[in-house]
């Protein structure tokens, strides 16, 4: 699904966005750190919003309401723009709690992102997007 | 609706994320230069999609069938994720094909993005969004 051009592409782009919609179709989309391992990509909820329970996350309430989101990773580049690209992303995502697949997506957050390393996430959830679709555009290389 | 601290945040960061749905909510997202003028922010298309009507854009479709859409402006840094903010503005968009409006949004795309003033980009339409809400969350400074 994903080739080796486009693994090195995901390793020089730490930030994602992730673009979610509730029930009635209203758009959300916010920057995120991220891994794929497989056909998988995961984001840690790292944490609470103001009102205390992290399942009040306005990207997790959507997720409940309407499963399906779409993640786009993409470089730009003010001076030459034969050199734009991106990689989007899209299936239905799921929120895992806790389990197997749960510590082994934190692992691999931790891994790749430093200040994850020091920060309490294992009772935090994790959104696990199952990738369907990948659509490339420009210099994706 | 923006304040000056806002505004000199967006000046910093050329790219947004354009995140739109589809009528059953399916989302999606892509990189885009942007312009804000006012209580609106105009996104240029530059180009055709491969089936040559530009109108056949997803992005252009999903506004099209469903009007509302949300944008994210962000900062992310490897080393210091204090420094972490983003923008996020949401409200419904227009497609502008002709008229004053599309002139001065393309005039003002001209102005803030080099490689635009060598593009054809009359006769192509600008998506206009309505901000009706800003969220702002961490270093937006």
């Amino acid at each position: 699904m994903l080739s080796e051009a486009d693994h090195s592409f995901i390793a020089r782009h730490p930030v994602a966005r992730l673009a979610t919609a509730d029930a009635l179709g209203e758009p959300h989309v916010i920057p995120v750190c991220y891994v794929i391992l497989g056909s998988n990509l995961y984001v840690a909820i790292d944490g609470k919003p103001k009102s205390g329970d992290p399942r009040n996350l306005k990207r997790l309430r959507n997720i409940a309401a309407n499963p399906r989101v779409a993640v786009i990773i993409d470089h730009y580049d003010d001076d030459d723009w034969d050199r734009l690209g991106w990689l989007m992303l899209r299936g239905t995502a799921e929120i895992i709690d806790r389990g197997e697949e749960h510590g082994v997506a934190q692992n691999a957050l931790r891994q790749r992102y430093v200040p994850y390393r020091s920060m309490a996430l294992e009772a935090l959830p994790v959104i696990a997007l199952r990738i369907e679709r990948v659509v490339r555009w420009g210099n994706v290389g």
